[in-house]
């Protein structure tokens, strides 16, 4: 097999970013050769330490070099002493909105043996993929404030959802659905209250639909369906919705599904134009920043979805095996591992 | 004690809105008369078949004589016959904004031998109240669509924020965190991403904050929000937050706290500028409507937060009680009874 490299930016970012993705890498790096995948890494410092050092989140010309690459490796940006929102618009929003990321991907799968929060679930009943619009609605940051300080002060807040839009996280979705076995997928909104948008997703998704008749399609208002995420986990197979929406629920998934330490997310861009990018769902954590604390599992599994990404579905399978494994060893063992013992442990699992 | 007259309008609405609506009353006669509380009912019958009958959904001339009364019990209203948002936007929201409900009251508690979903949680865990804003962000209904049905279609949904708006419900969220023992106040928003409407929501806690400096406040990204419910659900005590936030974590908190079919809710104007609004937080459910199988314990609860709102405190504590004492026998007896069974045996309990 000949060698491809990849070039692939690797952004550590705040607290306990770099430490996961040093074990992403690890494991990435275990991986790699077998499947005759070689990678050019270049790293990123983008962040909080960036920030306050120059006042930058992302420079245009780093833009434009992250541009050049074919995937992002991310660990979690954000710190305390940030005011809430610069890094978030300023860089991982940026990133999402520029380089078209227009699929936001988030497994919620409870491997055996992790504990979950609801009583009498078993791993069968929580098995979805979230598809969560990544490039609009109430995330386009289009709004304002008027008379601030004021008494007559008033903020808006704008959801913006176009048909382009709309349309192609629909389709993915519904091809995804396609290709797995229970062929189900939910649309997830509030279209009796946001009546304008709601009823664009409703109808793309009918009409999108109408080309798959084979996947079932079923509707939940966002309040339902976090209930039925608790009481009825199976009910669930693949999950359409918008930017907010879907950020509320995969968190709410996370926590059914064991924790955000191992929730994993790619922010996809499905046609390749640009860069995709890989990263846990958890934030930096500096509470336990540079201490061994942080669990990798989510970055690791990221990197599963990375390598999907690329076209290497077999070496993605076996890095998921190999947490599946590390997972219920955890379970029956119960030690205390650092976090790059889990890399470790993961890694070699990987390479036997 | 002489009799007080009190004018309550009772809307019973669609499917199991009138059987859960006449356990409701069934209660409240029961228990009105011993605290000098006399009951003047004027019955509405608005929803599902007066639009289909009239293409009506609240004429103002209903609405004029609403704004009469000095209180409203709502049953539930909506019909899958009805397009999605006709009788949610036309009736139900109507009312909460014409009658400036901006306190919508979500208590969300576990009883006593209730189950929840969640594992190894118990009753004192999870007693919150959710403040939720009731009249303006997400909800105001601004927004439109452009080129509709066209690759150019563009919807907008526009949430809307005033310092007036704003203020008002984090006055009462705080006055009644200072009444409770854990004085703890979570504000639950989402300003990384919502950043003019997050900032005012932040300013103005802390600025009313000030005023309580023994209240303890906190604030959580409503994604991590969802998590801490169902992992730390013992982390909350008032949550206050915007009207679709609100909608959202009160759904998930009533499948905590064991079910739909017991969460109650107030759209409540403090001032009692307007007539406040008591309604169970569940639907219409068609599916069971007229078999008798609707829980109607909702709605009793409601109608104890009516009687709070009227002034009548001991009254509501006498109906809560009797709540937790039927859920504490449901779980020792297992035995299904109909809806009238519950009311029933509920009504005698306050009786006693
Ligand atoms: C950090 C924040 C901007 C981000 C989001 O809201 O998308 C995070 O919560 C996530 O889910 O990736
Ligand atoms: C029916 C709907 C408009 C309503 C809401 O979204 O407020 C309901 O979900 C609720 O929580 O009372």
């Amino acid at each position: 097999m000949s060698a491809r490299t990849v070039k692939l930016a690797v952004i550590p970012g705040d607290g306990i970013g770099p430490e996961v993705v040093a074990e992403g890498l690890k494991v990435l790096s275990t991986v790699a050769p077998a499947h005759g995948l070689a990678l050019d890494t270049t790293e990123y410092e983008l962040g909080a330490k960036r920030w306050h050092a120059t006042g930058e989140t992302l420079p245009d010309a780093v833009e434009e070099e992250l541009r050049g690459q074919e995937a992002i490796l991310l660990g979690a940006v954000g710190d305390p002493t940030v005011p809430s929102g610069v890094l978030e618009r300023g860089l991982l929003l940026r990133l999402r909105f520029s380089f078209a990321h227009y699929v936001n991907l988030r497994p919620v799968r409870l491997y055996p043996g992790v504990r979950t929060p609801l009583a009498g679930v078993a791993p069968e009943d929580i098995d979805m993929l979230v598809v969560r619009e990544g490039t609009e609605g109430p995330y386009a940051g289009a709004g304002g404030v008027l008379r601030k300080g004021t008494p007559g002060e008033i903020a808006t807040q704008d959801s913006v959802n176009t048909r382009f839009g709309v349309e192609r996280v629909v389709r993915y979705a519904f091809a995804k659905a396609a290709e797995r076995p229970r062929k189900k997928l939910t649309l997830v909104h509030k279209d009796n209250v946001l009546t304008f948008a709601g009823e664009l997703w409703q109808r793309v998704v009918r009409e999108v639909g109408a080309e798959y008749p084979q996947v079932t399609t079923d509707y939940l208002h966002v309040d339902a369906a976090t209930m039925f995420f608790v009481t009825q986990p199976e009910r669930f197979d693949v999950v359409v919705t918008d930017n907010l929406f879907g950020d509320i629920i995969t968190d709410l998934g996370a926590a059914v599904a064991g924790g955000i330490g191992l929730a994993s997310s790619g922010n996809v861009n499905p046609e390749a134009e640009f860069p995709s990018m890989f990263e846990p769902v958890h934030g930096s954590a500096p509470d336990i920043a540079g201490q061994g604390k942080a669990d990798p599992t989510a970055t690791i599994l990221s990197v599963a979805l990375l390598l999907e990404h690329l076209g290497y579905a077999k070496a993605a399978a076996q890095v998921e095996t190999a947490v599946a494994e590390d997972l219920r060893a955890r379970a029956d063992s119960g030690a205390v591992r650092s976090t790059s013992q889990i890399g470790d442990d993961i890694a070699r699992r990987v390479a036997e």
